[in-house]
């Protein structure tokens, strides 16, 4: 099988001209969605993509679809990612799905490749919630998963703009009809970085991603007695802190042993009166659960349910909050990446994301498929995040061909 | 031995009238250090004293004196403790040390018990520290603990005053020669609550307070990686909230093995990022450890020293902070308010304040000693904090009766 290949170097030149868009000046950036810098990211795409013959349209959700006609009259290909990063960020998450879609399409324009189907690079709104919670807002509106209405009154955290005012002030706001749909489309591709070392540490150049894993989320409560260090014996003591230790400790032990790819956090916790003179009468901690197997996330709930209720004195509860099932992404789409990947003679694995991605939501309306490129130290959302060039060229020469593959296809 | 009485009844009225200054209608009072409520409370004291004819000076903290001549040119007995209290405090921390001086003055005045020492009510400016801090800090500037320059320039929590501003407002600024000092007195006596609950459980009445106990505190530093919840395997994680979990554990078997009096606390916790989604990278605990015995004391040292410097893949460091030798309060007035206390029929234990005093300054200077009355609960520092009528009245009883033996015996 002959393959395609795009430009290293004009990778690499994109990545290194969106970084400009909010840098830090110590590697990272700030681009929260719809800010001065984010919008400034997008002017520079629509120019490219224009520049290129691309036709650029936005929805009334403000998501940007830059298109490129096929030579038959069939639903669109659409690949794409996110331009706004979290605060503190790094130049990958998001941006890299963007600008590998744009260098597979220029590669595509540019080569003179011929392909039946039409191929849209999208940009979609405000993914990170950063600024505007929730994440994946706009994918979100789109599947239907809450309402324009309610996403628009969203006020930025920390500040007063709401997100209607900042997408009203972007100048971003197109036509609803423009939306993706699945009469128009009829396949998604997201390349991204793996956000995690399984990719670095395995030495792989690729992640073909199966799906996204599900999730519960918890938070756990421990409820003591507040009384004073320098007074209280310690048998007398009902430490909600010494108590939540022991929770913690003791779901590493339980949770560890249902399945060795389940991955369980423990990442945000609340001490009351938090006052190094007083013994802590109240904890909560959150538990963050994923794995693709849902039978093993209902042994983690088992294990929540059945934590001792009394632990040194205090009262266990706990609440259970937002999850997901596991997504699984299209079999089709997923060949056709499988295949590039192999074609093209780079090492990789199947493997689920652990992260949500607007593909997620998007797989529920039309076949969808991820591709990862390794992430340094599997960090993410963070300056330091970090692919080489060749990871970011190799993402988008996979991403090429699974194209190239699916449009004789499909 | 005959045995003097102060009023139960008089002792309950002075608790319940000062209970009006901050009262928050919930049972406890906020009544920050020279905030309008403190300031209502200073004025009300100052009136009773002058009503009994006592003269009532201040220093150049605002540290109140109110003094009842004595039969001979002796030094002076003080007595008393503090007005201000925590944020949605009780009304007993301070006061009663406060009211139960001014019932045993009264008594002598009102009873025409003639004492050959002058006798002064005593009130210390901000002990609590919780509109200025540190606590204690008038006794610690009248010990020469920190300067009063230093001290006047410490800006409210939460506001803009400084406490020389606030000081200076009150009105209560007076003469510097008018400090408690070794020269003019000869013995001061601070009742209070216990804060703590072992009369209570034990079922006795009085505490003979042999002295504060020494502390040392420490800041323990768990550093890891932070990392993506969803994305990275347990295996590859060095969660430093996991590893803070297993130090706080470990820190209680091997403390706890140390004495079984020793009295440690992990009361103040700070993590980061502490977001749910994210491996916590970094975690400092405070620990608070206070025992009578200096020997104990450094085996606490000892096992911080040795604790693991890796948990769990986290870098494992400490900070010493503050901290403070063991007090021991005056034998000779020790035996005063222990034989007042036997001769009034009252059950009692020799015992160590764990919490800190004024009194533990004035020591260094004066022979000193507190008597506790029991805490219901074992709590103080909120608005349910409480002691009996009949325990007020029996701790005045106590120090009316040391008063007196003192006299005689001095």
């Amino acid at each position: 099988m002959s393959t395609y290949q795009t430009s290293k170097d004009r990778m690499a030149e994109k990545i290194a001209a969106f970084s400009k868009f909010g840098d830090l000046g110590n590697g990272g950036i700030t681009r929260l969605s719809l800010s001065e810098p984010a919008l400034a990211a997008r002017a520079e795409l629509k120019r490219r993509c224009e520049a290129l013959g691309m036709t650029v349209t936005s929805d009334d959700i403000g998501n940007i679809y830059a298109t490129w006609p096929g030579t038959e009259d069939l639903p669109r290909f659409v690949m794409g990612s996110h331009l706004d990063s979290v605060r503190s960020g790094g130049n990958y998450d998001g941006v890299y799905g963007v600008l590998s879609s744009l260098e597979a399409a220029e590669t595509i324009i540019t080569d003179g490749i011929k392909l039946r189907h039409p191929l849209t690079v999208m940009v979609w709104t405000n993914e990170e919630g950063a600024r505007f919670e929730p994440a994946m807002m706009s994918s979100g509106i789109v599947m239907g998963k809450w309402t324009k209405e309610k996403m628009f009154a969203v006020v930025e955290t920390g500040g007063t703009v709401t997100f209607g005012e900042a997408l009203e002030a972007s100048g971003w706001i197109g036509d609803g009809k423009n939306r993706l749909n699945p009469q128009d489309y009829c396949a998604y591709f997201e390349p991204h970085i793996e956000q995690g070392p399984v990719l670095e540490e395995e030495g792989l150049q690729i992640g073909v991603v199966e799906g996204v894993v599900g999730m519960v989320n918890y938070d756990i409560i421990l409820e003591g007695v507040s009384s004073h260090a320098g007074t209280t014996p310690q048998h007398y003591r009902k430490d909600a802190l010494r108590a939540a230790s022991k929770t913690i400790l003791d779901l590493w032990d339980k949770l560890g042993a249902i399945a060795p790819d389940l991955v369980f956090t423990t990442g945000e916790i609340h001490v009351k009166p938090n006052i190094h003179t007083v013994v802590p009468n109240y904890v909560k901690f959150s538990l963050d659960a994923r794995h693709r197997d849902m039978a093993v996330l209902a042994q983690v709930v088992k294990v929540i349910e059945e934590l001792p209720k009394d632990v040194y004195g205090c009262k266990l509860s706990y609440e259970e909050h937002w999850g997901r099932k596991t997504i699984e992404f299209d079999a089709q789409l997923l060949g056709f990446v499988e295949e590039a990947t192999k074609a093209l003679g780079y090492s990789y694995k199947k493997m689920y994301s652990g992260a949500g991605h607007d593909a997620q939501y998007v797989s529920e309306m039309l076949p969808a498929v991820m591709i990862f490129i390794p992430s340094k130290d599997g960090l993410s959302h963070t300056v330091v995040e970090y692919s080489s060039p060749e990871q970011c060229h190799e993402g988008a020469n996979v991403l090429l061909n699974a194209l190239i593959a699916a449009d004789a296809a499909l």
